[in-house]
């Protein structure tokens, strides 16, 4: 049986959606549909339950509302009953449904409505909510075991270091919670970001949140490779979900590295990146591709033609120096010169209107998912925050680092259950 | 010859694309594909040249970027000579092309390219970009005739009154010009304010600009009724593109008005609006429903059934008090408490991340348009500044009023053409 908000809310109405048949309505088989760049996702749901957490190899969607919160509550089970809640609510927005049991039409005249709302009638719009944990859940700045969890803080996941030029606003870093919502429509996006909020009330509070649109990423072979704000084809060498033996090597936390709880999971790692297009925008067409290492209309390597061609860092042009420079992004980023660390990127274009100077204030939210921050994201930014030209044109202005547990399985699993259970 | 960005690309790196065939490329013939809330808008594109502004009846579209400039030069020839650029860039970025004559790719390597880029290969989808002129470009604050164009400042274009309660940010209001972008792709919408930003330099700067997503009205009656961040179906009785004889009465400017040079154009009046929809989500259904005059889920009128049931002011409930309260939105708000006044709303939903103190900074971006704004937003608005209770869940943060000229009907006439002429 296809459902979704249109006709939950009439069933909604006469009680006949209860939460016994929230898990068989959400239990959907594999649908996705990867759409090239400039045409619009897919409307359908994408299954929620599974042994990984949808949102990381799954088809990029065209937005994110991306959320993160501190934990205002000193209790670990007001904790735990939150994670128990939003995982049941998570289920049934990304199949479609309202947040509640009862959604907005059918609850309570008398109450507030178990769903706000702006999302009634649309379909699920191929929305993921992805959750982590920060390395402040575990321990806070002042060394305190706030939740009875620091002995199971993973190895790997410890706050990023300050890099070279970082210019980090600690207001919107950082956070005890996060989840990144992605769908096909914004709408659906921040109506579950705003309802997960709207039940932790007085458990958790936002701390920041982020608007993107224009995924500058694929994270499928079947998806077109999108541009990024600089004009520039982004993600083309991006891990992908078809590469399933790298996804094992540079995405999926094995059993190996531990600890338990995380097995089957990974790591997010989040940068806001402030872009100053109008400096970029004066920059000459061939200095912008010396930059980048690739030609700005196809996306190949300097020296080469097609987009996924391979780069050649040893081809010289005909003057003797090398067709990708030195400082050239791709080499700089290449794994070939960063002991084969991967990424899996899935980041967005933003526009968070214009900064009170006459220019937009804009850029790339980056978002991406590793086997280990510290061997994968931090060398490579080591090197790229020391040697990249591309810096005078950017400013990191924001950071965070999240724990992303494996999957929820079924309906009697929640977000956490391997961390607190 | 149907063309867009991706076949735009090969043609522009051969000299094939001059200005010359630009006004052929963007002839194209109506073309408009009105659709439900919840599906996305068409790829196709909207018709640039004709006697109206695109952008103000033709359907609305998913997304909005719009941005208020203010004009740097004291130049008369500068500003009009950029009036004409960036109509020659519209015409061309409204039907899928890129914002130059020869793009990134086929532009002189030595110089900045022609275009940003980041929407190569993307297709038209529905671009529309609406200009307006504010009463500072007429005279400035301290009353000087700035352009030579003091005379022709028509009667209804006067900054608006400060309503009670209003909350007005001066940075992020008003503006000498503006310029609306709607698409049907976010990353298509804020190309065109960056290009026509990026042309623009050393002329105008930009003021103050905002981002929005999912329409908060129909313009036509094959669209249906989208919803607001407060969850409730917004729009329903706008004034439609159908409506031919009440657009003549209440939209475009007839000559009996004048001046002359606006006559078959329109006045925008936006506001932003931010709404505390944490405390509108604590707020029980019936008081929600009373405070809108509407149900969340249906929309009809209170006492009514459907959404397009005309409101019953007269009806009384069983307790003998009034269906829709005296002071509800929809009563205060209705044409027939207001000497009949009606606007064409045109709105979106936007969220700017959250405030720094646990609260999604979200709202309404209100854009209406009307014939003229003291006959019909400013009554209508000092009437909800004072009695409406939705107030207490909302703040107005930005207004600003600009006059928006007819449209440009072929290649030899430009944005302002009428005014400056």
């Amino acid at each position: 049986m296809r459902m979704n908000r249109r006709t939950a809310i009439g069933l909604a109405a006469t009680g006949a959606v209860g939460a016994a048949t929230t898990a068989a309505l959400v239990a959907q088989g594999p649908e996705s549909h990867p759409v090239a760049a400039g045409q619009h996702g897919s409307a359908a749901a994408v299954p929620f339950y599974g042994d990984r957490q949808a949102g990381i190899t799954t088809p990029m969607q065209d937005h994110l509302h991306f959320v993160a919160f501190d934990v205002v509550t000193t209790k670990r089970e007001q904790l735990v009953d939150l994670l128990q809640t939003w995982t049941a609510a998570a289920a049934r927005m990304t199949a479609g449904l309202d947040a509640g049991t009862l959604g907005a039409v059918g609850g309570a005249p008398e109450a507030p409505p178990d769903d706000t709302g702006e999302a009634l009638g649309l379909p699920p719009s191929g929305l993921t909510l992805t959750v982590g944990f920060g390395p402040s859940l575990f321990r806070d700045a002042a060394g305190k075991d706030r939740f009875g969890i620091a002995d199971r803080r993973p190895e790997a996941l410890q706050e990023l270091p300050r890099f070279p030029g970082d210019a980090i606003e600690a207001g919107i870093s950082g956070g005890d919670l996060c989840v990144q919502a992605c769908a096909n429509d914004p709408q659906v996006a921040v109506h579950a970001v705003r309802n997960l909020a709207r039940l932790g009330m007085g458990v958790v509070s936002v701390r920041w949140s982020q608007l993107g649109f224009g995924r500058t990423s694929a994270t499928s072979r079947a998806q077109a490779t999108p541009r990024n704000l600089f004009g520039f084809k982004d993600g083309t060498r991006n891990l992908k979900a078809e590469e399933t033996a790298a996804l094992d090597e540079h995405l999926w936390v094995p059993g190996a590295d531990g600890p338990a709880w995380m097995v089957g999971g990974t790591y997010a790692v989040v940068r806001k990146i402030r872009m100053l297009v109008e400096t970029w925008d004066r920059t000459s067409l061939t200095e912008q591709e010396a930059i980048v290492g690739r030609t700005k209309g196809e996306g190949g390597p300097l020296g080469r033609t097609n987009e996924f061609d391979e780069a050649d860092f040893a081809l010289q042009g005909a003057d003797g120096e090398p067709a990708i420079g030195e400082v050239a992004h791709i080499r700089l980023a290449h794994p070939s010169n960063n002991q084969g660390a991967r990424l899996l990127r899935r980041g967005y274009n933003f526009v968070d209107g214009s900064d009170g100077l006459g220019r937009l204030n804009a850029g790339l939210f980056f978002i991406s998912y590793q086997r280990h921050p510290g061997r994968q994201f931090v060398p490579v930014q080591q090197k790229l925050a020391r040697h990249d030209v591309m810096n005078e044109y950017i400013r990191h202005v924001s950071t965070g680092v999240y724990a992303c547990p494996p999957g929820v399985r079924a309906a009697d699993e929640h977000w956490g259950a391997t961390l607190f259970g």
